[in-house]
């Protein structure tokens, strides 16, 4: 490419970036509000996570039209155009992490609705807290392209998984000895699967990371891996 | 593009319709053997899906693979640029749909153990069958670019979440009423919703479909609507 070709394309790929890091920020505020949204029953702050979920599909498309573009203009050579077609996949994965913080927050309502506390819930922030953090590091990974920070993400994804299989077992428990918490706890279980699913895609994100970084696949987590995500 | 070179972009694109074809077709035999298994407590077919699912997801990186190829020795223009990357976006839902069927799949072995059939379970056939329609139709409205088949494929995602109420909520009565089976009911809350997810998966095919027909955005669906899938 002429040398302003390429200063145009590394305008672009920077201005790409900038977007990748504002989803990125906007997924992990959602997953923090609706967390906190749940454990307040705080309906108000729940609408506004859903509310906001349409800025994080607007950038997904915005993204969309800058790699079309990108591709169009600059016709990048193999390693910059398999990295821009990677930025479609890593935005494809945000934007569900976001669909999965506003799923969380369309269900405050129908959750403890006379601000009773459900017992089951106790386990809940604390496993939003581990998925939210995975989410900052796989999008710190691919921003530092680290290799190392992508396998620290990759491995925290069994907390997670563990927290997951705990609380389905105390919510059934809950369930039998308080059949009138039944519709709740149904709500919670989606919740639960929610936030182990959003750590499932962080740990995508830093499976895609890990292989850019490194030409390799990423090693095994204990559980699942890419594409044994089951939603 | 000179000839040779348009002779060979056609016989490119016709290559990525066909691997598209295949993934539909092997998405569509998994929600119906997913379904299957389930009724008839299969745990072999039900194995079965889980394994073949593989296929689909190696499907997918080929098709990801063949749009690179096209894009870096073919430069495609700008409507053909598009319809390339929307190849991409596709197969990603295909490939979705093709985890929930694997995930209907592996909750198979933890529901109805004993051969007993639940009550809530009459519906969940007829739900399935929609939704594997839709998805069938979703697939076809692609191939044939057909915009009336695909608005046909959004009208009837009411029809999906309409049984997805209905499950939810006779599963809830069924787990107030029958405490024993509230762990099984719980894996059966979660097939519904993925039989619900494939159905809204279908419908943003035929919404993609659309679009790309007609240049509008498709008349929105009762609930929900593009990007307000819930995860």
């Amino acid at each position: 490419m002429a040398e302003h070709t390429i200063k145009a394309f590394d305008e672009e790929i920077d201005k790409l970036r900038g977007l990748i890091a504002e989803m990125g920020g906007r997924a992990e505020a959602a997953i923090e509000n609706a967390m906190l949204a749940l454990q307040r029953h705080d309906k108000k702050l729940a609408a506004q996570v859903v509310a906001d979920d349409k800025r994080i599909d607007a950038l997904e498309s915005e993204v969309e039209k800058l790699v079309i573009q990108i591709i169009a203009l600059r016709a990048p050579m193999a390693n910059d155009l398999r990295d821009v077609i990677a930025a479609l996949r890593i935005v494809s994965v945000v934007e569900r992490i976001g669909d999965y913080a506003k799923n969380i927050a369309k269900r405050v309502p129908s959750i403890a609705t006379n601000r009773r506390t459900l017992e089951p819930m106790s386990m809940l922030p604390s496993m939003g807290q581990v998925a939210g953090e995975m989410v900052h590091d796989a999008l710190n990974a691919f921003a530092a392209r680290d290799a190392d920070l992508a396998v620290a993400v990759i491995e925290r994804d069994t907390v997670v998984d563990d927290f997951y299989d705990s609380v389905f077992r105390s919510l059934v428990t809950y369930m039998v000895e308080n059949p009138k918490t039944i519709s709740e706890c149904a709500h919670l279980l989606f919740v639960a699967k929610n936030i182990e699913r959003i750590g499932d895609h962080a740990t995508n994100v830093a499976e895609m990371v890990y292989y850019a970084a490194t030409g390799q696949t990423a090693p095994d987590r204990e559980r699942g891996g890419s594409g044994q995500a089951e939603d």
